[in-house]
């Protein structure tokens, strides 16, 4: 369901149910731009590409963003999923309300890859959506305080201005002095005012000069009004709910992104280590400055965040059937297959968008997301527990009997559908209770009774893919421990501040070819090579021979070591 | 007319025809931005706001450009325009050659002001024109000369990937034995190479170790092939032709602004400082760092620039009617009065884009500014040169008779339109040479003989509004003299680098409201305040007590000039 700026406020109340009544969530997000340029070097440290990403965060936008819920739906024994599209423009006159004017980077790389997808932009731009982060918010709302307090600060009055301004008060004197003979509320009298500088002296006249009255803005001229306390008091709360509408327009789609911080449920992505730098850095903050403060921040509003890509290469199970073809297409291509049957998932009949395959639409993606994350899981459950199938099925049963008797309550009360026979329907079309076709599909838990995610989850939970690294994946909750063995991986048992500031040990460590270096410890770091030109042995020897030549005081390399061994 | 991409090379002739026959050109940009935020001061310094434009080219670009050229038509007594509306996207994939991969910024709220003008951003993205400046160029052209020439750097081999290449090894030499046997040109052995980096090695492995055999890339595969030397001459002619087709479609649109240039026209513009700032900026090269420099650049590249809003300001015949309103708009309602009937102007009838209006778009905005521009030159002439007004009619008269006489030659040499009486056609249909319809308005001079502008243009040109400035105009060609005289204007007598460099006399100066300091000699210095809160003798008095007071080597000041004597 693609939902436009013009209705967004309106279809708020459906995404926010639909995220309340979810099992999981999935998203996806388009961007206007990856990345700084390619350094050309194939490989980078966590701290690295954790600083590209932010600044990635501090340039480039999401400009559509995809939101999938899915519910497990008993009496039909399948997932039902509604799928979102929500185009993001940072327009500045949403609602004819002035937002903050952003500026930002736009990769043309990025726009040629949308436009092979046929990506409307004219629809990001038409519809999409703006939206505010916390601290715009913070802003928006002392300014909007400000000018509804009237809390406005004075302007110096230029000479050429002043007669207009002596003109204007005396309108206003002559005005109140008959108006006094006939004192009437809610009358007033208007200045012209054609510009804006002519306008805001005019108020500042007004709210300094003369006590009781209040200046309004019209088009082209300044009502000035005498209120009674019972009017001011109305018209205090009437721009009191002005005001609260104006923030809620402004904070726009940061809602949606605040719900489903708040639902603390599980938040698919695929390879959504960059999605998630965009969806915290755009909607709630900028990025902090460490890798460590972002993790203590991301899992603190995402707490249950799972990558579908990261399960496709750490779970052998899949490896095994996906052989290193772990992009999203691929995905969903073998989660169709015969053994990724259950469960059963289908869009809710209201959300006919992607009844035709819409691949790289951010909504459709994140359908694609969900789909094969629930089919994965399921999958490495049967295949890890297969006593435990019965179990589910038996939980699914119990669930099913469960949901159906409240909708026997329900329709005994006459409060569900009125299934009674009608003639003016045809009988074909009313809605038989037991005609609810259950597609037999089993309910997959993600979460324990008492919230925690079940231990397979909780494996792969918080770690998200991570290409062109020293390690598997980067880890939301932790440091990371999946450090990829291969052939040109060395762990350097050497002081580390030693090797990180000796030019030598750099110079000989550079002279073998491209490399990075990530700290482990104290006294030991991982030194990855773009490719393997050299072995252990020869590393060792060639760091001992010129630490020993160039070194004042003598840096012992306690040993290298292979790391695939 | 619109230009997309795809049509973009097959176009080219018809515009380079435009510009080598108009007698003038306007041009129009629409930018995905302005400028940065505002610094909430009503008014700059040149050198301020040259800088603020130099940065907006850095990040912003021209999305869409309009060239609108006007040929004097004498035959039917008015001038001939012809529009151009090109979108601009520096798309990475034009014509399945790779670009250099832009990053560029957008203003929100710029997108906002042309979706309200109905902005198509999808014929931006889907059919801009990409282009090359002067640097993207050169390096283009060393990159392919490199690729052309097979000289790439060699890459060092994995471990892993020597078998690959040792079997490749063996295949070719297999081959060349068998191939020894039976020799013919022409001939070739495929080997498959799944990835850019095994597709390398096999190049580079045919390059260094087997002379007489190339290595062509095809799909999933290598050839290698043996050529004759004939072939291989012609291959080389071919790939030749190919690259400087590849350099033409990379060049893209600044051939178009090339053109304008090389034609050394009047080029005229609305508000033009902006736009020429990113004219040079994104098509030909980076700006400097100084304003003076960049106007050596400027007038070099384009020697008779003219800016209509420039001349609505500053001409009193005009601005008596436009009263300070010198939009675009306004000036083209103001020139289509009975006064501005001279010349009349019509649009070609092969450029039928614009027979509705379509006001922002920058091809119909060029057309505007052009069609306004040689009314008002012609109405100032009429004014300023009364007596002239015969002259001019009969050099447009005697035009006429050489024109008319020329197209009779045509075709009477029946080099022209057939005009003999057809039975086919319907005789109503023809065209016959008596009904040319002559409109009756009269050309006007730009330029003298020798080329160089009358005394009018000479004294309008090279001159761009400045907005929010001490002087009326940017001078492209010197040095600004244009100070607008009013009361918050000041000449200060005081050495300037002591003016400038004193803390105590900008204390005394910015204490009695903002201002800003344009240097204009070595003694003197303009001081304008955004708005007249004090005389010249308060600013005087207490810019010598402060000085005597605070400073060890007194400073004098010399005098105070309230400007608008």
């Amino acid at each position: 369901m693609e939902i436009p700026r013009q209705d967004f406020t309106q279809k708020l109340p459906m995404v926010k149910a639909a995220i309340d009544e979810c099992d999981f969530m999935a998203i996806d997000t388009e961007l206007s731009g990856l990345h700084r340029p390619g350094t050309g070097k194939r490989i980078e440290t966590r701290d690295y590409r954790y600083n590209e990403y932010k600044e990635a965060t501090d340039r480039f936008l999401i400009i559509q963003f995809g939101l999938c819920t899915f519910k497990w739906d008993a009496p039909s024994g399948r997932y039902i999923a509604k799928p979102f599209n929500f185009n993001i423009f940072p327009t500045s006159f949403a609602g004819g309300r002035s937002q903050p004017n952003r500026v930002f980077s736009v990769q043309a790389q990025a726009f040629d890859f949308l436009a092979k997808q046929a990506f409307d932009f004219n629809k990001w731009i038409y519809q999409g959506i703006p939206y505010m982060n916390l601290d715009d918010e913070k802003k928006f709302v002392t300014e909007k305080r400000k000018m509804l307090n009237d809390e406005m600060p004075d302007i110096p009055v230029d000479d050429k201005d002043r007669p207009f301004l002596e003109d204007a008060r005396k309108k206003i004197n002559t005005w109140l002095e008959s108006k006094n003979n006939k004192p009437k509320d809610n009358e007033g009298i208007n200045i012209a005012a054609t510009n804006g500088y002519l306008r805001r002296l005019i108020y500042q006249e007004v709210r300094n000069n003369f006590e009781g009255l209040t200046a309004e803005g019209r088009q082209g001229y300044i009502r000035v009004i005498r209120f009674s306390k019972e009017q001011q008091l109305k018209r205090n709360k009437e721009r009191e709910e002005q005001f609260e509408n104006d923030r809620d327009k402004a904070i726009g789609f940061r809602k949606v992104i605040d719900w489903i911080s708040e639902s603390k449920k599980p938040l698919v992505g695929h390879n959504m280590l960059l999605d998630m730098c965009h969806v915290i850095g755009q909607f709630i903050q900028p990025l902090p400055d460490t890798k460590e403060e972002f993790k203590t921040l991301a899992t603190k509003l995402f707490p249950i965040m799972i990558d579908t890509k990261h399960i496709a290469i750490s779970a052998p199970e899949i490896e095994k059937i996906v052989t290193g073809a772990t992009d999203l297409e691929n995905l969903r291509f073998e989660t169709s297959r015969q053994a990724f049957e259950n469960p059963r998932v289908d869009m809710d009949w209201e959300f006919p968008r992607y009844i035709e395959q819409k691949a790289h639409e951010a909504g459709y993606d994140a359908y694609m997301t969900g789909t094969a994350f629930i089919k994965m899981v399921s999958y490495l459950d049967s295949q890890r527990n297969p006593e435990e199938i019965v179990h589910v099925v038996e939980d699914a049963a119990v669930e099913l009997e469960k949901e159906i008797q409240q909708e026997e309550t329900i329709t005994e009360s006459n409060g569900g559908w009125d299934i009674e026979p009608d003639d003016d329907v045809d009988p074909n079309w009313t809605i038989d209770d037991d005609e609810i076709y259950n597609y037999g599909s089993t309910w997959v838990r993600l979460l324990e009774e008492n919230g925690a995610p079940i231990p397979l989850i909780a494996s792969i939970a918080n770690k998200a893919a991570l290409v062109r690294s020293a390690y598997h994946y980067f880890d939301f909750a932790q440091e990371e421990q999946g450090i990829i063995k291969q052939s040109n991986t060395f762990v350097v048992h050497l002081n580390q501040q030693a090797l990180l500031e000796n030019d030598v040990a750099l110079k000989v460590l550079s002279a073998i070819g491209q490399y990075i270096v990530e700290p482990m410890d104290e006294n030991s770091s991982l030194v990855v090579y773009e490719r393997a030109l050299a072995d252990k042995d020869t590393i060792k020897q060639r760091l001992i021979d010129e630490l020993k030549k160039n070194t004042a005081s003598y840096i012992p390399v306690d040993s290298i070591i292979d790391y695939r061994k």
